[in-house]
């Protein structure tokens, strides 16, 4: 039995499928019919046309248009016409086999991108790889490890999992990961959270313990990997599995119901989305609003800036799926770990330390300009409430506000509508915000505390370096004191204040998080219920006396065991 | 009129000096006489040598060991017998020119390093480059721009200072710097302060703008640099400039006396050093103890670890030199921008969120154990304090308590003396530690703020990037909260609490500090005798009630308005 960090929760028992690209080696052939060459390459490139429109049909279907564009790009190096032209005169002029013809040909291509002085033509050379592999298995009949068509329901083990090995894979045939690499945050936790699959992440060598003749049994709450189960462990896996299927059940019956504790606190359970498409998972499980729109996914995967009207559209298409229901949008959060080659920031030593969102707006004023244009004439779909991200000071604070100010003069000039009262929030995560709080209530509607990167500043620890993992954990002390200090702030300035982090998921903190009185709770579709099962059954006037005592202890385990003990009492 | 940021003060008037180091670009010719290139070779590494030895001895007696050890591995390269064999091999053989064959040589000798997976050994091939362009120099009769033996006083002027081209200078000689990079706590500005040699950095492109025949006067306090001054200018600087040595006769006429405020209330100045060599520095300045002993040291510019021994001896050393002041020594902080290449650790994404420190010590505790016993072996020879670094959480002091523990009973039994009563501190530079200090202040005999990583992580913003430099100000409202929060949480449970960081010697922060309440503050030792001129004229009473104005104030803006208005007033 090995152990992982379990991030999306199931208890499923399955077939191995490693995924693991081995690098592909072509030898040069004399052929003597080039006529076949040629027509084995042609055929080869249908193929793999066709393979990528289902993928990318796929990805458009489940994942939404952003994630489903980068096969557009796959498709238009497929169809470049000087790929196919070259290829072609090698194969006439040195007689020589398609797909030695065709590597070769693409690994000129790969050398120009890649020798360019510009990151976004740097990284298209990946993508020009994935191609010419694509074609390469083609011309040579080899069976690819196809995500998008498997044969037989599986579980997958892999390094690590990229977009677009998600966005492609057949989710009715996938029914858990494994992974190496990633924490609780990481991409692939977020996305298994997004597809509902079961997964464990950071097993560190899973991909050399099993084989593809293995059957696994796995639990995605616990963490807990089972290699070729002995029949007592399968009998006791049906066990689990029964009763974590009744208490889906009993999830079920929670739609539709209030989010208010036993003796009468109601607060808001929210959902985070990062595109328009993800509003359908919020609403099959019964969110009562956005409480975080990233809007990161409009800028990326593209090779300039996106335009007012590009971006209108999308706010648009989010605002009225939700119609009544509040949306949380927050503004431009580029840089840190998501960087845009075509915006050419230099790389930094200590990027989450560095020129990243708000910072990156409010000296890019003309980039923040037009997102607040596209959000303003949005809002008559709906009803948006703008948040800006990253405030570590008053002074920013005022002058993101004023190019908001600044946005709506010009659409006034313009003669373009926008909604009269939309509320301005400020998200919580870097420590002087949560500091000076007081202060900062007075000049917004609301705060959104964000606990990944709070946590990460107020303890000074990377939450993606595994060296200090240890020390990254949402129950320290110290965080949960400036959490209470936000809300608290925050109320004695009459406005609401939500939190939306991974902690606002998670059943651990919920009970100190409606005894802080937190208003709004924003996380991953498939918590919400769960979360308003557990709220319902708690008791404020209860969990309020838990916070007192709380905050008197000085260490996350003595915190954990009280916490523990209050659960089980 | 430049303005740059003006590091180290005083005003002076003088010549540049452009340091360029153009790359050395040597023709291969065939020669007629070898014995002549052979002869022309020895006496180039005869006068490198002495060259060398004489840079080593300057650094020895100005800077201490530590930063003259680099020059022995440069002697160690010039008279590896290697180097001259083939060297001469290929003189006789090819019959070429001794500047071109010497350079061959040197260039396969750096090929081979910096193939070495190895970050030590790839740096030697840095060394190497350096002794290689001193041997063709002096072979070529080529003037070297030679900073141990100038003809005449100047001001450098160079895009930045390394830390050889320090030691290597003649002080006596070099009146000020000027160079393009830098922020107010990087190598050069702290160099320049400690060498008390004016400098302004931050100019940008300052050796562009200058010619070595240039003229300029630079104010080191106000950051003004005047490229070849008018007549009136130059008036203009001899007035300012008597001002300032009459001030600075002011300060001397502070030695010996009590840092006291006009009401009574007594600080203690402590200094910051390095070495043992830095005791001198601070005695001249009438340092009141050594508030932060910086270990690292220690560990760099070597190979391997140093041995308990070696470090007992240093850490005797600095406490012999004084006596019965006290010492704080912080124990290795290693780790974020001060990597030691022979630990092999790996590069991170945001080092300074990352494995440093007592990080690293917790997890190599036999390296923790190995400092902890030496210190403690030298505590019988001074007043010796130890204080752990970068700890954010109860847990981490707790843990390297019973480190300290440990070592304490491993003396015991193997029968060496330490003295009977240690304090042992900890820092506060991370906001959690701050956040719960109430509850470390139990486990602690004194608190010490390290305000640099303080503000980086309260504000996250790394202090070395330019694009957020503005986001950088010890003057923001919360980590003045965060200050006096500590201050006040120590003085609750009757420990002492002290400041280490750059803001301690500032002069804008003085007042509010002294109102905080705060005990010792620790600085670079030409910041001590004005530090001791200011708090001699305050009133504690009236910064005790400046404090709690500042306190509600939300912007730098603000409080630096006000403290303004109220140092005029």
């Amino acid at each position: 039995m090995l152990r992982g960090t379990g991030v999306s929760p199931g208890i499923v028992f399955g077939k191995v499928l490693i995924i693991k690209n081995e690098p592909l080696i072509i030898k040069k052939d004399k052929i003597k019919n080039v006529e076949i060459e040629k027509s084995s390459l042609l055929n080869a490139l249908e193929n793999s046309k066709e393979e990528l429109m289902k993928i990318k049909e796929k990805a458009m279907l489940e994942m939404g248009e952003e994630k489903a564009a980068i096969f557009d790009a796959h498709l238009n190096i497929l169809q470049d016409p000087e790929l196919l032209k070259n290829t072609l005169t090698e194969i006439e002029t040195n007689s020589i086999n398609a797909a030695y013809a065709f590597q070769t040909v693409a690994e000129q291509f790969i050398a120009i991108f890649e020798s360019m002085d510009n990151e976004y033509m740097k990284e298209r050379s990946a993508d020009i790889k994935d191609v010419s592999d694509r074609v390469v298995r083609n011309i040579l009949g080899q069976k690819v490890v196809e995500l998008s068509s498997l044969d037989e329901e599986v579980i997958l083990v892999a390094h690590d999992l990229t977009p677009s090995d998600t966005a492609a894979m057949d989710k009715k045939k996938v029914k858990g990961f494994l992974t190496n690499l990633g924490g609780r945050t990481s991409h692939t936790a977020i996305m298994a959270r997004t597809l509902e699959i079961p997964a464990i992440i950071g097993l560190k060598t899973i991909t050399e313990q099993v084989e593809n003749s293995d059957f696994v049994v796995l639990n995605g709450e616990t963490g807990d990997v089972i290699i070729n189960p002995k029949k007592d462990e399968i009998d006791d896996f049906y066990r689990r599995r029964e009763v974590y299927m009744k208490n889906r059940e009993n999830l079920i019956a929670m739609k539709g119901r209030e989010s208010t504790t036993i003796d009468g606190k109601k607060v808001e359970l929210a959902g985070n989305i990062g595109t328009a498409n993800d509003i359908s998972s919020l609403k099959k499980h019964d969110a009562e609003g956005v409480g975080l729109f990233r809007t990161e996914f409009v800028y990326i995967e593209r090779n300039a800036l996106p335009t007012e009207d590009e971006q209108f559209e999308e706010y648009k298409k989010v605002l009225e799926a939700w119609n009544t229901k509040p949306v949380v949008v927050r503004t431009m959060d580029i840089g840190g770990d998501k960087k845009l080659p075509y915006l050419g920031v230099e790389e930094e030593v200590n990027p989450f330390l560095g020129y990243r969102a708000i910072r990156l707006c409010l000296k890019e004023k003309e980039i923040f300009k037009t997102q607040l244009r596209a959000l303003l004439r949005a809002s008559i779909y709906g009803e948006l409430k703008i948040m800006f991200p990253m405030i570590s000071s008053l002074e920013e604070l005022l002058e993101a506000k004023e190019v908001l100010h600044g946005a709506k003069l010009s659409l006034d000039e313009d003669n373009i509508p926008y909604a009269n009262h939309i509320e301005v929030g400020m998200m919580i995560e870097v420590p002087s915000a949560a500091i000076i709080s007081d202060i900062l209530a007075k000049h917004v509607d609301f705060f959104s505390i964000g606990t990944n990167d709070l946590v990460q500043y107020t303890c000074a620890v990377d939450r993606m370096n595994e060296k200090i993992h240890h020390l990254y954990n949402p129950l320290n002390p110290a965080v949960l004191r400036l959490i209470k200090m936000v809300i608290d702030n925050g109320h004695q300035a009459g406005i609401w204040v939500g939190m939306c982090g991974e902690m606002a998921g998670d059943e651990s903190m919920i009970p100190l998080l409606i005894g802080m009185g937190l208003d709004e709770f924003s996380m991953s579709a498939t918590s919400i219920l769960p979360a308003r099962k557990q709220i319902t059954s708690l008791s404020y006037e209860t969990v309020k006396q838990l916070v007192d005592q709380v905050m008197k202890m000085g260490t996350v385990k003595e915190i954990e065991a009280f916490m523990e003990k209050m659960t089980n009492a």
